[in-house]
C-alpha cells in the first residue's frame, strides 16, 4: 500500500474526469468508475484538451465499470467523488455506493448540482463525512473519453451538517481532517479550492443559473442560452426566475448567496457571464432532453421549491417550470 | 330584396357554421365566407351532426371565398359575424373586413376568444355597433364542411363601449337596436341568447379556461385536457393559472366574473366541466400547434397580462406561459 491518498471518481464524465486528472497530477491515486464511456476510457484513458493546462492524456490508476469491481480486490478509498447526475426520483443514489463504503474512513464528496442531495447519504452512511461541493468548471465531453476544458476549474465545498450532526464532535473532527487533506490534494493539482463554511449558499448561488436557464431552454422549444438571452421576453423571464431562486435561497440559508455580488445584481451578473462565453451553451437539461435521458428536475426544482415554500417564499415561476418539465419528460422518455 | 335580416359569417368553421345554421333555421338570410373549407362547403354545404338538433345539411344562402366576393353584387349585411381566429400580431383583423362594411348599418359581432379584440374595429369602423360575444359551444369540424356538435350552443354578448362611446347616444341607440334584433334571430334558431351588460366579465370568465388549459396543453408536451387533469401537478398548475386570470379579470372589470359561481369555486367548476366531457378535448391552441398554425397567444395571454398589470395584479404564471409559448411558436412555424 502506498501512502498516497486514494480517490474513486464515481461517474467520470466531463466534470469527474478533469477533477480526477488534476488530483492525480497533484499526487493522488485516482481510480474511476465509468458507465457509457467505459470501453473508450479503459482502452485509451481520457484525452483532455484544456486551455489551462494544454493537451494531455489522463490515465487513471484503475478504470472500473461498476462499484463492485472497484472493491473486488479489497480496496478502500479515502474519498469517493460522486459525479453522476442526481436523479433521486429514479433511484436511491446511495444503493450503488453501498459496496464501496466499508467504514467511516471514506469521505463522500458530492460534485453534483441541486439542493437537498446530502440527506440520503447521511442516512445511508452514518458517520461518513459528507462533503457537498459546488463545481465551477467549463468542461464538455465531446465523445466518449474526449474532454474539452477552458479556463475555469474551481471547487467550493464544505462539511455537511444538520441540527443533529452539529453536535456530533466525532463527525465534525473526521470531517475537518477530510476537508483539509482534500484541499491539499486539489491545490497540488492546481484546482481552485475553497472550503466554505456557508456551503449551502454557494450551492443556491449555482442553482440560480441552473434553475432558470436549464428548464427554460427545454420548455421554450429547445434554444441555447444565448438564443434565450437574445430574445427580450425570455431574457426577462430568466431574470425573474433567478430572482425567485435568490429570494428562496436567502430565506433558506439565512444570508446572502454571494459575498461580493449584491442580490439585486446577481441576475445581470449571470446574464453577462453567459453572454461572454464564446461557445454555444446548451444547458445540461436540454442536452439530456435531446438525448432522451432523465433530467435533474428533482434537485434543481422540486426540492428547492419545497424548501422555498417551507421558508415562506412563493416561487410561482419555478413551480410552473417544474410541472411542465415533468410532463414533457414523461412523454420524452416513453 | 327580402325583408329578412342578412348575416355574413366570416370564417365559417366549427363555431361559425353552427351559429349560421341556427340563424338560418330561425329565418335569417345567412351567407358565409370560407377559407380552407371553401371547396367542400361550396359543393355540399355543411353536414352537421348535432346531439341537440339531429343530423342536418346546412346550405348557406351564399358561399364565398373572400370578403370582396361577398359584396360583388352590391350586398350590404345587417350583421357580420367574425368567427376567425384573433391574431392581431399577424395581421390587422379589420383590413379584410373593409370591403364589407359600407355604412353604419352593419353590426359587427365578434365571436372570438380573448381580451382586447374590439379596439381595432372601433377605430377602423367608427359608428358601427361592435358586439363582442362569448360563445359556449361544443362543436368540432371533423373534416372540411363536416361538423359535430353536442348539447351546448349559447351566445352571450353585449354592445362594446368605452369612455368615449359611453357618451355617444347615436352609437348606443344603433347598438341597442342591433342587439335586440340579434337576440330575436338567435332565439328563433333555438340558440341560448343572453344580452349581458357586463359582457367583459363573461369574456374574462371564458378566458379562465382558455388562458390555462390552452398554453399548458402545448407547453407540457402536448396533452389533452383530461390527461392534464389526471396528473395532480398539472391539475394544480391549471387551477393556479385560473386564479391569476380570475384576480386579473375582477380587477380589470370591477366585479365578479360570474353571477352565480363564487370566485373561489370557479377553478373547480371548470375542472368538473372539463372532466364530464366524454370526448377527448384537445385545446384549440394545441390543435393549432400540432397543425403548425399560429396560436392566439396575443388575445388569450399578452393583452390580458398587460391589462392585469395596469390594474396592479401580478400574473407570473401567465407571463411564464406566454414567453415560453411565443418561443415555441417561433420554432414551430419556421
Amino acid at each position: 500500500m502506498s501512502d498516497k491518498l486514494s480517490f474513486l471518481v464515481f461517474g467520470a464524465g466531463a466534470v469527474g474526469s478533469v477533477f480526477g486528472w488534476r488530483i492525480q497530477v497533484g499526487g493522488g491515486n485516482v481510480s474511476v468508475v465509468c458507465r457509457s464511456n467505459y470501453e473508450a476510457v479503459k482502452k485509451n484513458g481520457f484525452t483532455i484538451n484544456s486551455d489551462q493546462h494544454g493537451k494531455n492524456i489522463f490515465t487513471p490508476n484503475n478504470v472500473y465499470s461498476s462499484a463492485k469491481e472497484a472493491v473486488a480486490n479489497g480496496e478502500e478509498y479515502d474519498y469517493v467523488l460522486v459525479c453522476t447526475k442526481a436523479l433521486p426520483n429514479i433511484e436511491d443514489p446511495t444503493i450503488v455506493l453501498k459496496p464501496i463504503i466499508k467504514s467511516n474512513k471514506t469521505a463522500i464528496v458530492l460534485i453534483q448540482n441541486g439542493i437537498g442531495i446530502e440527506e440520503p447519504y447521511i442516512k445511508a452512511f452514518p458517520g461518513n463525512p459528507v462533503i457537498p461541493a459546488a463545481a465551477f468548471i467549463d468542461s464538455k465531453q465531446l465523445e466518449n473519453g474526449v474532454i474539452e476544458q477552458g479556463n475555469i476549474c474551481d471547487l467550493t465545498y464544505g462539511l455537511y451538517t444538520d441540527s443533529i450532526l452539529e453536535k456530533d464532535e466525532e463527525y465534525k473532527k473526521r470531517g475537518e481532517l477530510a476537508l483539509k487533506a482534500f484541499d491539499k490534494a486539489l491545490i497540488s493539482g492546481s484546482v481552485g479550492s475553497t472550503i466554505e463554511e456557508h456551503l449551502q449558499r454557494s450551492r443556491w448561488f449555482k442553482l440560480i443559473w441552473n434553475a432558470s436557464f436549464n428548464p427554460i431552454s427545454v420548455l421554450s422549444g429547445q434554444y441555447s442560452s444565448s438564443e434565450l438571452l437574445d430574445n427580450p421576453g425570455t431574457c426577462d423571464l430568466i431574470k425573474r426566475a433567478m430572482n425567485e431562486v435568490i429570494k428562496a435561497g436567502e430565506a433558506v440559508t439565512g444570508g446572502p448567496l454571494h459575498e461580493k455580488v449584491p442580490s439585486s445584481h446577481i441576475p445581470e451578473h449571470f446574464v453577462k457571464f453567459t453572454r461572454v462565453r464564446t461557445t454555444t451553451v446548451i444547458p445540461s437539461m436540454l442536452q439530456d432532453y435531446m438525448s432522451k435521458r432523465p433530467m435533474e428536475h428533482e434537485v434543481i426544482l422540486r426540492i428547492p421549491i419545497e424548501k422555498a415554500k417551507a421558508a415562506g417564499v412563493e416561487v410561482p415561476i419555478l413551480e410552473t417550470l417544474y410541472e411542465l418539465l415533468v410532463m414533457n419528460e414523461k412523454k420524452n422518455l416513453q
